[in-house]
């Protein structure tokens, strides 16, 4: 099965059994709709590309860790655009879940999404607990406090910000995540695919930047400009758009140098290669073609 | 160490965790109001008194499970509090943590806050994963969706509601959790110790009503009358006064009858008969006592 069809009948299964029977229906509603149809799914595809170079000897492990970053990474989606937060009316190209459901749905599905991804990998930890007993460390920390997605959120409501660290846990912590989940899913120490996460988090964040300044809405699905009008950190802003440019494509490059030996090294760097091309703006992605 | 001690001294540990060092500083500080003082503790009470009628052989195990309960319940008081839910401004006789740090730390801390009860107990997995899986499957069921706290919140946003649906989810759940995980935690089947939770869970749900009809509101630390101002169910105002207390009564006598045969099981029905008094509203207590 193709990765990309993997990833969305194993994301399916996991939101079908949050849906089960005797859900609130609203609920149940929000959830799918907070997951489909499909954004790039690039953290589920790094750690399943990762997991592959490492021999992928579990799908199962794989399949569920895959599937627990890529709800946490809808749940802070789903909170993130909240009224309190970005108040944004849009994404993925509709309307985002508390214009659709009402602002207590949307809580309430970021909230059921964050538990139904660790149910996910406890789920899985039947087969092989020890093993997941060291994901669930691993994804706990991409997503909590002090390091996590939810610490880079706060950031936010701080005065004063350490950039680094703002970016880092908002978010590098998650694609961090996906490549020592991958490697720890197909049994592989994970500590030495830190790096790979962590260029890659930062690289995808710059990238971002340079959409929110080159992009239209059209092509990125939610309104454009929100960095200038919130006042938030922006690599183009701060590089300019060239500086910024050489700072992408530098990252990506230590990105597919940290790549640690393993069986499947050589396909994954060439892989990084060519799927970070996909979440470049548009027009970076035909030049650099 | 007395039980009530030995909860905060657990809480303490692991809420010092999420506010480690790198943490933005409002959110570390709203974690720890959430948390902090205590209220009664009754979830986390009850699992360490199942866990010691079981023997509780194995105290890391038992700890991060009272400890994740406790964190599960803190979060579901932070986010109903919010004003897309319940917009309450007082909680355990001080600001709610939206009136305090404002609505978008408030929805973090409670994000936070689940995240860490699975980080806690991914934690204490490290020493016994095969029982882990199984207390994270028992502790997600408690919290999300189809029939956890969080489903049980969203039955509030249905214009038709199933009550014995949404009062099982909502309050019955993470008593069930309660009960089963400290079974769990000490090693037993937790299944027959579901019934317990679900009969102290409703127990505490008619006391809960009772209190919000009969109690004034600093006893209560929470504004009164809630239940009919938002037209909520509530089983005071179903059976009257004297028939919820009776209901309660029975609730207590079942709940005891149902404590399977353990080394402690004497002890625990007696506790429960004693503790059960805690939650009562005050009159009633006096009158029982």
């Amino acid at each position: 099965m193709q990765t990309a069809a993997r990833i969305e009948e194993a994301l399916e299964q996991a939101v079908a059994l949050a849906r089960g029977p005797g859900a609130p229906p609203l609920l149940a509603s929000a959830l799918h709709y907070a997951v489909f149809p499909a954004g790039h799914r690039i953290r589920p595809q790094l750690c399943l590309a990762v997991a592959n170079a490492c021999g992928d000897p579990d799908r199962i492990a794989s399949d569920a860790t895959a599937v627990a970053i890529e709800l946490l990474h809808c749940a802070s989606l789903v909170h993130d655009d909240l009224p309190c937060f970005d108040d944004a009316g849009l994404r993925r190209g509709k309307a985002s879940v508390h214009v659709e459901y009402g602002e207590a749905l949307a809580v309430l599905a970021g909230d059921a999404l964050i538990v139904h991804a660790f149910a996910t990998l406890g789920g899985a930890a039947r087969r092989n607990p020890a093993q997941m007993a060291a994901l669930i460390g691993i994804v706990a920390q991409s997503v909590g406090s002090p390091h996590g997605i939810v610490a880079g959120q706060a950031w936010e409501c701080e005065v004063a910000v350490p950039l680094s660290d703002y970016q880092r846990a908002k978010t590098g912590a998650l694609f961090v995540a996906a490549t020592m989940g991958g490697a720890a899913a197909a049994g592989h120490d994970p500590e030495p695919w830190r790096a790979l996460g962590e260029k890659l988090g930062e690289a995808y964040q710059v990238a971002d930047d340079l959409r929110d300044v080159l992009c239209d809405a059209e092509e990125l699905g939610k309104p454009i400009g929100q960095d200038a009008i919130r006042l938030r950190p922006n690599a183009a802003a701060e590089l300019g758009v060239d500086g910024a440019k050489a700072r992408l494509e530098g990252l990506v490059k230590a990105a597919v140098a940290s790549v640690p030996d393993c069986p499947g090294a050589l396909e994954l760097r060439q892989l990084i290669e060519a799927q970070t091309r996909l979440f470049f703006p548009k027009q970076l992605a035909r030049a650099a073609a």
